[in-house]
């Protein structure tokens, strides 16, 4: 099952992607509840509510898809240096001394936030703030949506909490990043997360063995499967809810792989006129201009 | 004017505190926005609107108040780190090294959130999660609420954008603020974020000159002027704003004085039994119990 958010005809919707990818179903919910995507279908799904009815089916090329969840309840979970290649790279900069940020592979998960207000949709322009930063760089990564929530979740029950996945691109001005020490600002500005284009079920994704690809200008820069965590998601689900209730439609950016700006010598940013894409195998696709 | 959010037989409500402290002329707004405290108010004043209707008063010793803003739009900004005497502590503590967090002083803020359902009511309890930690820490702090939002904010603008003034209470898990490098997960533990008991304008409060004093067991613990702030109010909004957009109702925690828990040596935790009380003059006292 994968859904899709929409403005058709300038409305939000939100409805069921069709097998052949081509039409969409849209949700029969309450138009206050439209704007927010498939957040409303997840906490009422969560309740144990069935789907929406369907309506009258519409054709992909008829709208403009957004983000799935284009107004997340709250900050977006995200989690720094999860895989190895990519602590040692972002180590290895010189940008984010290893004594400040706790050596080349972290030991317990580094968990911060983006602003839910800096998600984007598939194809609207990661905007680079000229004035205040231009080291601007791109993390292709999986993100996890939680469908039950819950408090003191264990590894071994940790997959049931998992509802689907998305694709997120988690945009990061590096100087922000490492100036201010603490990582939201520099994770948060606006248009730093690109997110969609689907929202999958986990009946029809195993998110813990899929690949993740990030191309810039159809160069690949980076590609890596999720079995290469550091931090599997079962275990960042019990490190989250141990002291944090999760709710329905949570949001949590597992991390990025090697291969992002900052790793080369001199770093690779993003600039004006760039095209990032990055995508996840059983999900799709998820491309912004930069400007 | 101060605003006071409550529950009365039951049902969120939002008014006005009378002079003397003893009633609540509550706004005449609709249902679904008054679980939100006075969120709507301050959306609404800033979109140009009036206050609203005002209803026939209640007596405040009828209602239980509640935090002014009990469910923020999102995570509440946070500094770290911003009185000298506090940054000098918590790099002497050793739990921190200041290796990894920058030195004794910062040379930039240091911004980092707690989600929004952290947020408790004044004398509710504050819940020590045992299983997972005991190193549980208050940090009596002011925190500035937006009024009307913005981007690029500059200093010398930066006060027109605060409506008013509360007091938070930045409730820390110290192994998990340490271990885990980022921040947010030991600030967002369950209830890890007293809030209240008023909403006070910026036309009644010189947030800039007032003072913060915090109390375990009725004990002295912390007292300091913002004057003290090493980063001031105007240069928080500039900063947090140069990337970020900034909506009304965003809740900024400006950081907290010299005395918290972990500058004693042995560190001072806070235990079940315990109560923490914040002043801040113009505001009020901020009370909860620990468990």
């Amino acid at each position: 099952m994968k859904f899709v958010a929409y403005h058709h005809h300038g409305q939000p919707g939100v409805g069921l992607l069709s097998n052949d990818g081509l039409q969409i179903e849209p949700f029969d919910i309450p138009v206050a509840q439209r704007a927010y995507g498939a957040l409303s279908i997840i906490e009422s799904l969560a309740e144990g509510d069935k789907l929406p009815t369907l309506l009258a089916p519409l054709a992909l090329s008829e709208v403009k898809v957004t983000a799935p969840l284009p107004k997340p309840r709250r900050n977006i979970f995200c989690v720094g240096k999860n895989y190895h290649a990519h602590a040692k790279e972002f180590a290895g900069s010189g940008f984010d001394s290893s004594a400040k940020s706790g050596g080349d592979v972290p030991t317990t998960p580094i968990i911060f936030s983006k602003v839910p207000e800096c998600v984007i949709a598939p194809g609207e322009a990661i905007v680079i703030p000229a004035e205040v930063s231009t080291a601007i760089d791109y993390e292709a990564e999986l993100a996890v949506i939680i469908g039950h929530g819950g408090k003191g979740i264990k590894k071994a029950d940790a997959m049931k909490h998992v509802w689907g996945y998305t694709i997120v691109n988690d945009v990061t001005s590096r100087d922000w990043q490492s100036r201010h020490q603490q990582w939201l600002m520099g994770k948060s500005f606006d248009t730093f997360c690109p997110m969609g284009p689907y929202l999958v079920s986990a009946d029809e994704l195993d998110g813990t063995n899929t690949r993740v690809r990030c191309f810039v200008n159809g160069e690949e820069r980076q590609n890596a499967s999720t079995t290469d965590l550091i931090f599997d998601i079962p275990t960042l689900i019990e490190t989250l809810s141990a002291g944090i209730t999760l709710y329905p439609g949570d949001i949590i950016a597992t991390g990025t792989p090697v291969g992002v700006g900052i790793g080369f010598k001199p770093p690779r940013y993003l600039q004006a006129g760039d095209v990032v894409r990055v995508e996840i195998d059983g999900i799709g696709s998820l491309e912004n201009p930069v400007r």
